[in-house]
């Protein structure tokens, strides 16, 4: 639907009428992350299926959980930045409905 | 199947034949776990793609992270039963060394 | 200087000039886990000492990670009711600067 | 200080004559990165009892999970080098139920 990397697509609320969410800071960055992070699970599937050394398939896994790690800091970040922000700004039920679930997002990325 | 490499290196004593490294215990289970993280990544880019609900990708980040971190603590238990107990009856140097290797593994897993 | 459970200092915003950072919701219950987590650093030492069972040592350090994650998931969601809360409601550049303060904090704790 | 168990198996060089699983490489040394543990627990607690600044506090936290977890590190290569690789070279039911205690214990480590 959208293509990776067209430029207008995450600015938040400027003609960006299909997005649900328009908060992502930098899209065709995060994207550009994503397809990295797709090709090396793919390899890591090619390192078990040819019985490469194991460290060495480990050594992936710790590289491709670092990078996912940094998406997802990333994201939360954007997300404290908008989301959270704007929903403070408002006050209310709904501000402390943000807050917990971003507490509860950040707890099972603490925990995961 | 599996070509690349050298033939039977470690073929911890059973029938093996072309396995580089014929330690994996059920390869074709870590296999169908790896395409399922693949897709999963995938999905993950998707929903950045389409700008779906922070929460929602994060959610599927902490899956994912998940799923691998349970790939990767199944290969290291392979590994150590497998490489690193051969290494450990043969003595020596080589003992040292793979226990070294296994240490190093599981730290960079337990900071990732 | 100020004693467990006494009520009135972590009242967020109302007549809360003294305290340093009013912002602990249940501060009794935090410095009772962290009397426990201070305790099992002491057991631990003590397993160490005794030269007990090398995994016996290790659940302990595990139950106490997670004890002490769980304490900082607890401040981390204070923080983010109160201060990032407050921060974002007298907006600017003070919103930005607690927005990404928290953000450090998330990844360092991520990362640990 | 220390009794129970056999006797001076590897003892980093200080008269510990009775442990029972003297596979620790360097015991001092992990007591006195132990007693470092507990007093920061210690100031974790005073911190919060005089309501420090949050931000703070976390950022104690995380050096202290980070300490912690290089302990266990630490801890396990001891264990794998001694206890396992004994273990493996015994053989038997003894070796499969000593990897499988590890792999248990990292996983712990690695999920906490």
């Amino acid at each position: 639907m959208t293509e990776p990397g067209s430029p207008d697509l995450d600015v938040p609320g400027e003609g960006d009428e299909h997005a649900t969410h328009g908060y992502i800071t930098d899209k065709a960055n995060y994207l550009a992350r994503l397809k990295r992070i797709e090709g090396q699970a793919r390899g890591i599937h090619r390192m078990v299926d040819e019985e490469q050394y194991c460290i060495d398939i480990l050594t992936q896994v710790s590289a491709l959980t670092k990078a996912l790690e940094s998406v997802a800091l990333g994201l939360l970040d954007d997300h404290l930045k908008h989301c959270v922000v704007d929903a403070a700004r408002m006050g209310g039920a709904e501000a402390d409905a943000k807050v917990k679930e971003a507490s509860d997002a950040i707890a099972r990325l603490v925990r995961s």
